[in-house]
C-alpha cells in the first residue's frame, strides 16, 4: 500500500502520523464500543482525521479494522526443544492474543464480514508471516522421537488455532466440564511417531 | 419457550404455522442476502407476519436467527466400530453442515453478535444435544486399543470443531498447501493409547 501511496502524491512524503492516529482510534473504538459501532464516522470523530482522508488510505472499513486488529507478532523467544513446554507456551501466547478486548471485538466481526464478500489480506499475511513460522520453529526444535516428520505442521496448527477459536469465541457452545481446556496434551500425542516406526 | 408461550395466551392454542413461516423466511433471507440484511423488517416482509408478532415469539433478531440456523441433528446412522471410518464420516457430516449457505451466513454473524453481549442459548443446546453425543457414540463404539479411555472426548471434539471452523470460515488465513484438509488422521493418532500402556 505504501508504494501505491507514494506513487500517488505530488512528491510530498506521506504523513505517517495520520495513519497512526487513525489506527489507534480504531483500536480504542473496537475495544470500547465493539465491531458494529466502529464506523468510519466514529473513527473520524475520535481521530480528528476526516473520513475522506481515511478512505484514501484504506479502501474499506473492514480493511482498516483488519490493519488495526491484526494479531501481534508473537514474542516467544527461541524454542527450548522441550516440545511440551514450547507448545504450551505457544498455545498460551496465542490464547492471550485472542483474549484482548481488541481481538474479541474484531475477529468474529471480521469472519462475519468475509462471509458477506469482503476481501481479506492483512490477516492472512500476518498469520502466515508470524504465528505459522513461530509454530514451525517449535516443531523443528523438537527431536524426531517426539515429532513425526511425515506430519504436515499446518494440519496441527489448524487444530490448535481452531480449538482456540472455539474456546475463545464459542464459549457457550461448550457444555464443558473443565474450566481451562488446553490442546497441548492431545497435540503432543498426535505429533508422536507411531510406536515401532 | 413453548411452555412460556402456552402460559401467556388466553387459552387459544399457539398457531405453529406462523412460527414455521417466520423461520422459513429467516432461513431464505440468510442464504440469499446474508446476516446483516436479515432484519426483522425484511423477515416480516418476506413471511407476511408483522414484526410485532415476530417479537412476541422471539425476544431478539439474534435469537430468531439462532433458531433458524441451528445446526441440523446429524443423520449418521450407528457407528460401525471402525474408528477411522466413523470419525471421517462424522467430520464430513459436520463439515457439510457448516458448508450450507444458511450456516455460512449465520454462524460467523452469530459469533460476532455474542461478542457484543447477545445471549446464546439454542446453539449451545443444539450442539450439546446432537453433535456432542453423536461424537461420544463414535468413540464409545471403538475399542480401548484405539481410544485411550483417559482422554476427555470434549477436548477431541473441540479440536475437530475448531479445525472445521478454521477451514470453513477462515479460508484466507490458511496459506495452506493442500486443498481439502482433514482432521481425522491427527485425531486418530491423538486418541491412541500410549505404546506399552
Amino acid at each position: 500500500m505504501t508504494d501505491e501511496e507514494r506513487g500517488r502524491g505530488p512528491g510530498r512524503p506521506r504523513d505517517t502520523s495520520i495513519d497512526a492516529r487513525v489506527v489507534d482510534a480504531t483500536r480504542e473504538l473496537l475495544a470500547e464500543v465493539g465491531f458494529t459501532a466502529t464506523t468510519i464516522s466514529a473513527i473520524a470523530a475520535r481521530s480528528g482525521v476526516p473520513g475522506s482522508t481515511i478512505y484514501r488510505r484504506w479502501p474499506s472499513r473492514i480493511q482498516l479494522i483488519e490493519a488495526a486488529a491484526a494479531p501481534p507478532v508473537p514474542q516467544l523467544g527461541p524454542p527450548t526443544g522441550d516440545l511440551g513446554r514450547d507448545l504450551r507456551r505457544f498455545e498460551d501466547a496465542l490464547r492471550e492474543a485472542f483474549a484482548s478486548p481488541l481481538a474479541r471485538a474484531a475477529l468474529p466481526g471480521l469472519l462475519a464480514a468475509y462471509q458477506e464478500g469482503q476481501p481479506s489480506r492483512p490477516a492472512d499475511e500476518r498469520l502466515r508471516d508470524s504465528w505459522r513460522p513461530a509454530f514451525y520453529a517449535v516443531l523443528d526444535a523438537a527431536g524426531p522421537e517426539v515429532v513425526d516428520p511425515t506430519i504436515d505442521p499446518d494440519d496441527v496448527f489448524d487444530l490448535l488455532l481452531g480449538s482456540l477459536l472455539v474456546h475463545s469465541f464459542v464459549p457457550t457452545w461448550g457444555a464443558r466440564r473443565r474450566r481451562r481446556p488446553t490442546a497441548t496434551p492431545l497435540l503432543l500425542r498426535a505429533l508422536r511417531p507411531p510406536a515401532g516406526a
